[in-house]
């Protein structure tokens, strides 16, 4: 019998994030406990009267903006953009931001430049929200009104249930500005199961084809609408942890240039959710499958790409809106078990950490 | 002594694109012959009173996009966006556009989803706009206002002096929003000439240099601010003609993950001009060093870039905002040379043609 504590072993590379990617049903559920407080963030901001919505944020949080555009736009028909920061706080262009709504987006709040764009936006009369997983952070104190993730404590460099529940704070706060919420949250609750079904399923699936992989250089990953967040997301996921040049775009880009890039060592991911863009992402693959490109078929219409190499399907949601909180996951997973066949730790990318406090 | 018509050689290939991108002193000078209508065309918008700038296109004209929300933001303190083609095409919302002006930016004037936009925004009470190189073509004959191009043919499929001549449209139109478009023609008068003398300069200087990265797959571009418009039009201009996985990001983007893919088989080409967000793009140059990447510095403040192994310096324009204009041009050549150096020809990419008619 040892006496005395005995070192821990070292955790099997990559352990974090498979274990945050597998706990985004219980990060949702966390979300969802704060659905009255983002009820009445939603009050507050459609009683200042938001000419539109201005959001901020870097990486993921930006890849979750992208999101918040279609969540505005489908639910609320509220116009709303990601907000170029460098034009507020580095050019310090100085708009009338009165009845706007500055949506900060931060798992830590306290990325610079976006705490300082929320200072100055609601100097200049925006009405400010912080979303972050921290609620004592610098930029919840400095917005007006907080809406925390609730996501649990991440670790891993790489934003996954932190990500997943941006998405469904914008999705519930278009909703409740819309005067459905209670519809979104009901319909969220319902992913949360659809989650927590499937991604058992999709680890040892998703493990058994990252290996051809292993020696991929770059790729493109293709989604329209609010699937383009999806794209984007994946894209980051895969050059943090797995160093592939990985390329986001949406569907009609690819054919205004990208396309003459492909060929059989360049493997396209497209993300087919069925709703009205579907057909242009189809259109897409057959672009790729004529240029002889590797073609990996996820989301809910996955079945739709015809001739793909591998295809991902992810469950159909309530509504189309909340495909993108179910479509990311495969391209989450593939990322962990990539960057395990390339020998690499997608819990320590190299020069990264959970903070970044760049300019 | 022959008789009869000898067959014309075939083109050097290239030949097409090196020919395009020295026209563009001219390309500009023909815009600025249409500099009272565009006058007019600001007026026109000024008198609607844009509650914002709605802008759309696809590849190069996207990215000219990207450029006009620094025009109209810093000229004309118009909050302006890249609107969703997908939220008004695809999804049909039904936004109420009124007090809106809607730009769309296409080459051909053909490209399908942007006219469709166009005749909905329209219908939807925004002021419409077409920028485009076919003043016949159905998106002008659809717009209630015309801004040609005037950058007379372009025939490779790599846009280059259209590119161009849609920043200087752009910052025109922003200009004389302003009330101070006058300045702005004289101030691209000068840029023009200034392209003129350093286009010469730099073909023989970038076409040496180029051999190097003959086998690289994979490339990050990096500008801020305006400048992030050349980083989109510089990786799409490497992807099209090179078949290189070049990627756009934001010196700030850099820090949140892509900088862990980084290594000394992983060029990065930085632009940096001399204005308030330099500093974001010096601190993203040294994150490149450090991790061991080739630094490519252009720009008017290339020199700034510490440790860089290529500098390719560009002038400084009378105005920090039109320092785009010159800072595409290394990048535009490089894309030219490196192509030659795979043994490529860049006026014909395979799987493009010059107008794109994709969903």
């Amino acid at each position: 019998m040892t006496v005395g504590a005995a070192p821990l072993p070292r955790a099997e590379p990559g352990a974090q994030f498979l274990a945050e990617i597998r706990e985004q049903p219980a990060a949702l559920a966390g979300l969802l406990e704060h659905e009255s407080e983002i009820a009445r963030v939603a009050a507050a901001a459609r009683a200042r009267g938001p000419a539109f919505v201005r959001m901020v944020g870097h990486g993921s949080s930006d890849n979750a903006a992208s999101y918040g555009v279609y969540a505005f736009g489908l639910l609320a028909r509220w116009p709303a953009m990601r907000d170029s920061i460098t034009l507020t706080v580095h050019y310090g262009t100085d708009f009338d931001m009165s009845g706007s709504t500055a949506i900060a987006l931060s798992q830590s709040g306290q990325t610079p430049d976006v705490l300082e764009y929320l200072v100055r936006a609601r100097r200049r009369g925006a009405f400010t929200i912080a979303i972050t997983n921290d609620p004592d952070s610098d930029l919840a104190n400095e917005a007006e009104a907080v809406i925390p993730l609730a996501a649990g404590a991440e670790h891993a460099v790489a934003a996954t249930k932190t990500y997943l529940t941006q998405l469904a704070a914008l999705a519930l706060l278009a909703g409740h500005a819309a005067g459905h919420g209670r519809r979104i949250g009901d319909e969220l609750r319902i992913v949360a199961g659809l989650l927590d079904e499937v991604i058992p399923s999709l680890v040892p699936r998703i493990a058994a084809i990252a290996l051809p992989f292993a020696y991929v250089g770059r790729m493109f990953l293709i989604g329209r609408g609010a699937e383009f967040a999806t794209a984007r997301e994946l894209a980051l996921k895969l050059l943090e942890t797995c160093r592939v040049a990985a390329q986001p775009l949406t569907a009609t880009d690819l054919a205004h240039g990208p396309v003459a890039a492909v060929d059989s060592l360049f493997p396209v991911w497209t993300i087919a959710s069925d709703d009205a863009a579907l057909p242009a992402v189809l259109e897409a693959a057959d672009r790729v499958r004529a240029a002889g490109g590797t073609l990996i078929a996820s989301g809910d219409a996955a079945e739709r790409i015809e001739g793909a190499d591998y295809v991902l399907p992810t469950p159909r949601p309530p509504s189309p809106l909340l495909a993108p909180l179910l479509s990311v996951v495969p391209g989450q997973l593939f990322a962990w078990a990539l960057a395990r066949a390339k020998g690499l730790d997608p819990d320590h990318p190299r020069g990264l950490s959970k903070v970044t406090l760049a300019q």
